[in-house]
């Protein structure tokens, strides 16, 4: 395994899939070939399970049926996607991971953290983020911002998550800063209020230091 | 809870649908209401995953990913269905459930029991059947059964455990028989070759005798 998983996270509106395209054509400006995926949604099965997941008017989902649909995503997507990348030794730039369920299903829903932590462990096996870039943003400018890209769209919401309250977003956005704090390390915290390039040329900056 | 919770196992063809009809038209006769469901697919979301799961030409399903879709039907019908029916004190006849797994995901796709059982008991939580009627049949009986009613209903397959070969159900078989070892006490195993209505006969008598 020589590749470089780099992970992005943050609250909805948070602008993770602007950063990921941008660092995506850096990447590519320097003769690189990265992966783009994201969570859930990355293989054939994934897409399936994202439009459960996110349909705001679909079937009620329990919080744990919640869970086992986030691992059974996950467990496609790293043996279809991640792990023949990262074996290819490229780097794969995902859009969401095990922080999102820690931080979504885990502080948002409430679940039990080792719970959460136990499926995703079976889920994920041996595969760790290299580097995970947390887009952190204050969640009520996030849902501001998803709310414009709505209009703008025509679509009352985007997905399930973004009928949740603002106490909800809340919790997830506390979540997302205490997983930051307990892996300083692996952690990458960007003020998401910044311009795309910045943020990128940044994040660039330390994979080019950590390969 | 004060309802009776009972189960049915078996290889494809087994005839579980036929004898939990023919159980729960002598429940009524007795002026019972009996709950008949069934995994996965005894809700709404169970649906759309029943149509995912068991569809042989749908999207590639990795094992552990196929379990993670078991568990979140599990959850959601316990949920849902199961639970309510239960606390209501009524019979709930259930075609399929955690023995399915452990004998289709474990001893047949070859996941780790352990892991099987971790998984299965997040999904579970503190219920468990009362009793498991365990239909028995050679799997290739089974198999010719099923392979028979496709034919009537011109479909090539019944779904993508009908693909599998045949050593996987022999496995599946196999199984089911060491789950019911292991658990006397709950399992009541049936000679599926036998009549219908006999076999009702015998279930009852042993619900009866139960409750």
């Amino acid at each position: 395994m020589s590749g470089i998983f780099i992970t992005f996270e943050g609250v909805e509106g948070a602008g993770k899939s602007t950063l990921i395209s941008r660092i995506a054509l850096l990447l590519k400006g320097h003769g690189l070939d990265p992966v783009i995926t994201r969570e859930p949604g990355g293989t054939s099965l994934g897409k399936e399970l994202r439009s459960i997941l996110l349909d705001p008017t679909g079937s009620h989902i329990c919080p744990s049926s919640e869970l086992f649909l986030y691992a059974a995503d996950r467990a496609q997507h790293l043996e279809e996607v991640i792990r023949p990348a990262l074996n290819e030794g490229r780097i794969v730039l995902c859009d969401r991971f095990s922080d999102a369920t820690l931080a979504y299903q885990g502080h948002g829903r409430g679940i039990d953290l080792a719970t959460v932590e136990t499926i995703d462990g079976l889920a994920r096996g041996e595969i760790r983020p290299d580097m995970t870039v947390l887009l952190d943003l204050p969640h009520e400018v996030g849902l501001d911002r998803v709310r414009s890209r709505n209009r703008v769209h025509q679509d009352d919401s985007e997905s399930r998550m973004d009928d949740e309250i603002p106490a909800f977003h809340q919790k997830v956005r506390e979540g997302y800063l205490a997983l930051s704090r307990s892996d300083p390390a692996r952690f990458f915290i960007v003020d998401a209020t910044a311009e795309p390039d910045e943020m990128a040329g940044t994040v660039l900056y330390l994979v080019s230091d950590a390969s």
